[in-house]
């Protein structure tokens, strides 16, 4: 078994791009994230999993900032983002014009994320660190996921739980592989 | 919608991992992954997955260590672990004793993650930042399996693929959920 390094990477990277989409809309919506560090991460991640928006609200950081530059690999300048100040006006928004709103959050009514199903339109919604998903957003939400926990931590870092969930989303409904092309 | 807090939070996370279990047995082997941040986060997610041991060989660095310890939470004392300096070696031994040995790597037969169906052994092999899973560890592999990528990065931080990788492992095969009892 031989890596693939250089233009066979590129290649490979290229002709899988071009023969596997899916058709879900996903838009990544930061409540409050307050840490550089993973603001950045999740632009890398919003790229990587081909997310169609990141709306940065309340005291998240925004780009032009030097970490999140460097941690996202500068990823913020081929994502679609904007920064909006109140969450729970934006949810409103994307509520109306078809998304579900779907909040990282353990609640009264949370399920794991593998039992749930991409609906076309998804607005995933990261809330704070210490703090999680402000009252205000969740009453936004239609649903609320969460990333089981199998070990004695009660929660992993806001942009692990993220990257599960974006990549469980991608690849259920809506996924198309092509390969037979 | 509410969020859990506090003492329905650890009830909530306690009940859910009595009733739900799943059945491989999964290490992680730590094939040179240099930074000290990446070995915590790894730490952290591999005890919130619940793998039975993580490996950590070559260049690797080991608890403890102030980076480790406050990025992994202090994790490395809920899971077990070992440094072992040369990997294929482990590699070799966990082969003999019925381990499928599976390296996040884009070689010329990788297939993506999602595809790949969690067997009943598992080692999952992550390589350094730079130059992936060694050639003398991925000839002791058994399969090798990636995170697509659809945007323009060509690669995505190691403990985050490894994230979406060992949930994606968790959740396929031998997945128990006793919800009803």
């Amino acid at each position: 078994m031989k890596q693939l390094r250089g233009t066979p990477l590129k290649r490979f990277l290229r002709d899988w791009r071009r023969t596997h989409t899916y058709e879900s809309e996903i838009i990544i919506l930061l409540d409050s994230v307050t840490y550089p560090v993973n603001v950045g991460s999740i632009f890398r991640i919003a790229d990587a999993v081909g997310v169609n928006e990141v709306v940065l609200c309340g005291a998240t950081p925004v780009p032009p900032h030097p970490t999140i530059t460097k941690v996202g690999r500068n990823k913020h300048q081929n994502v679609a983002w904007r920064y909006e100040e109140v969450a729970s006006e934006v949810l409103d928004t994307l509520h109306q014009a078809g998304y579900q709103n779907v909040a990282i959050e353990i609640t009264d009514q949370a399920e794991p994320y593998y039992e749930f199903s991409a609906p076309s339109r998804t607005c995933l919604v990261l809330g704070n660190e210490d703090h999680g998903v402000t009252r205000a957003s969740l009453a936004h939400c239609d649903a609320a996921v969460f990333v089981p926990m199998y070990g004695k931590g009660r929660s992993l870092n806001v942009h692990i739980s993220a990257a599960v969930i974006l990549y469980h989303l991608a690849h259920t409904s809506s996924f198309n592989s092509t390969k037979s092309l």
